[in-house]
């Protein structure tokens, strides 16, 4: 197994060596207080040894679960908000074709609900749905969070009307509350397969519970290879006890070095399109773990190199306020040749030869060189490719660092008070009774 | 003619609205120079009268070349970067249906490349490609970028590998240099339309050349109507000289007293998910034309209420860096009723009757009052519907806006000498000659 290799070379440019060395008493005690769960947050723990504790006979229903499924189907709505579909979405879009709606021939396709309340949006979900034989996954711990509750009753009203009731309660998973909650008993009258959301995981934690694991497996990707990615980098993240040997370690005193030294920002860049939602998801966790107390970097996201021709003026000159943590994918998939040209009038024949992805290595290299002498520090996460191992590890190595880069900065990374505000604001602008 | 409404009573949590006022005369003067082309950049000032400029005759000759690719093709591969796909792109998407890959009855389908150096990207165009009639549309000044001349030699490849040489020179629209360039020179050899990027509108300017409109056209959309909402945005932003008649001196206004006040990062929040790629062009032309000499806005984005459970928790109580603008839609396409539910079990009855529109636009005002508590103030962009007028509206609306700010700022909004920082350390690493 390779590791994560987690780079700091390149971030040295506002801070020294030591400014980052200096910090591992900080992470490391951290660290002790996820293993022993002895700090704030410690009832929200449960994603820590989750790799470990996946029940079998639970995964082999919900593989049993989609295997029916996407016999009766080729297209999934998964209804679900924050935590509860940008898991699934990021493995997902890592692993599928950019193309993946328009070439529908080699796996089910997931389509999203309950994240929005445009309601063009489900006016265009619904014609679509008209022509298209789908199923549906729900994905609420309480089943009153208002976005996927009204979701859910649209995308069900659809599909009962389409199908009639008894086989519209074959073509509907629940993921929620083990014992519990709105959906929990509709669920149960309606006679849903169920998977649990365990207490002790937050939302941003909770890829590898069956509110990821069920959209990627009907997506039709290997969610063993994910655990096993995960599981292998938990052993490395548990165990690791420098810098050099724990990449989340490593990740979590950099950008907590860079932050005591006033960078407000951490740009995510992404050296592939399909690692968009990897950022996406990233934001949710890092923003909503550490934005508290008038505190924490605010996350932002660009892919190189298309950005570097929106963004990348700003980045390269604006207001000194970031750092970059650079994402890279040493090997493609595929092979696509520069094809030669013997006018060469566009002069890019000196690029024949070389792979696309030797020209994207080059511009990430050269973006690193101007971004870093311009004084945006730049921290490099490098996978050898990307698959479901890979994005495995991936998951399990952001969890980590961010529970670790949450305690370092001396806050909460498991509550989410914030959330609450718009909500109640909401409720009592929309006339909710008791708000 | 209703105007793009500019309310900015929830942005004054951090400064008084004399802070606002008393910018009066520096956006005046800021507009002065525009108009009289007084000032740093006046070279790229053809976007100022552009909606007034626009040749008939090569509207017609546009209309004819788009219906008759449309006549062979359902699917227009677009190549360009930057402002040479943000422009159509953000108003394609605006005004498509988000699920639009996937239903292909109504209108052809616009796919971009050129933007990304992605090695499974092209391998995953090309697959799609091989099944698909296609016709392709490159967009380059110079013809020499690396990544859109890199991809027009691999998309020409296939299509010549296709149709056969002849037939493929019949599918090419290139949009170019009037007189010189690579890309000049090839279209002219092969016989391709060839329409016109002018010399004084930069890329992040251009959506309102053929850069934009022909893909727009392409994907269906009514571009007389678009041209004609910038024009009479245009009357609006040249003739109104007071906060309170030009909505555009009065977005440069607020925003640059709320950065002279301390706020480092603008993050444009988007109601409806059809807005994103709005966010994405706005962040080219803001970031591109502020973010030079260590000054500037951070332009950034979210999207709601689907963002409120990711980085909403950092907007309410991270690092006080912010100011949001948020852009609003009052009136949707399509009517979806919230389903009644006799159980009641989700709580949501209260919601039976109003419109999903309605819920929304609660949650966004219950998001601004929570924000606005929060410490971060909240701009309103509010248009009436979203279609060809409207957007065009808001096009002519941001483009002026910006030239106003960057002078009040202080910089030439019209260079973007950061973006070559990267490109000469690439050309180097790869072994370019010369470099």
């Amino acid at each position: 197994m390779q590791k994560i290799d987690v780079k700091i070379s390149n971030a040295l440019n506002k801070i020294g060596q030591n400014a980052v060395s200096d910090m591992l008493p900080e992470v490391l005690a951290a660290k002790e207080h996820l293993l022993k769960g002895d700090a704030a947050g410690n009832d929200f723990l449960g994603w820590v040894d989750l790799p470990e504790n996946i029940d079998g006979s639970m995964l082999a229903s919900l593989k049993a679960d989609v295997a029916r499924l996407a016999a009766k189907s080729r297209l999934m709505v998964v209804i679900g908000i924050g935590g509860s579909y940008l898991g699934a979405r990021m493995v997902i879009e890592a692993l599928q074709s950019e193309f993946a709606a328009m070439d529908r021939s080699e796996k089910p396709y997931i389509v999203y609900a309950g994240h929005t309340l445009s309601e063009d949006y489900y006016a265009q979900l619904l014609k679509v749905l008209d022509h298209e034989d789908y199923t549906v996954t729900v994905i609420s711990k309480s089943g009153t969070t208002t976005e996927p509750a009204v979701a859910f009753r649209i995308v069900k009203a659809h599909l009962v009307n389409k199908y009639g009731a008894d086989e519209a309660s074959k073509r509907i998973v629940a993921i929620t509350d083990a014992r519990r909650g709105a959906l929990h008993e509709i669920a149960v009258q309606e006679g849903y397969p169920m998977y649990v959301i365990p207490d002790n995981v937050g939302g941003r934690f909770s890829v590898l519970t069956p509110v990821g694991l069920l959209p990627i497996a009907m997506a039709g990707y290997d969610i063993d290879k994910l655990i096993a990615g995960a599981r292998d980098m938990r052993n490395i993240c548990v165990n690791g006890n420098t810098l050099e040997d724990n990449p989340a370690l490593m990740y979590a005193a950099v950008r907590n070095a860079l932050y005591r030294s006033g960078v407000k920002v951490e740009m995510m860049v992404s050296c592939i399109p399909n690692l968009r939602y990897l950022a996406e998801w990233w934001k949710q966790l890092y923003g909503e773990s550490e934005g508290k107390e008038h505190k924490g970097l605010l996350p932002h996201s660009i892919s190189i190199t298309t950005d570097l021709h929106s963004m990348g003026q700003y980045v390269q000159d604006g207001e000194r306020l970031m750092m970059e943590t650079m994402v890279r994918v040493e090997k493609p998939h595929a092979t696509v040749p520069v094809p030669t040209d013997e006018q060469n009038l566009d002069g890019i024949n000196y690029l024949v030869g070389k792979s696309l992805t030797e020209i994207n290595d080059c511009a990430a290299n050269g973006t690193i060189e101007a971004h870093v002498s311009g004084g945006v520090p730049v921290v490099e996460i490098t996978v050898p490719t990307l698959d479901e191992y890979t994005v495995g590890q991936l998951i399990y190595f952001f969890e980590f660092a961010c529970g670790v880069s949450g305690y370092t900065l001396g806050v909460n990374p498991f509550d989410q008070p914030g959330v609450e505000a718009y909500k109640k604001n909401m409720f009592r602008l929309l006339g909710k009774p008791g708000f």
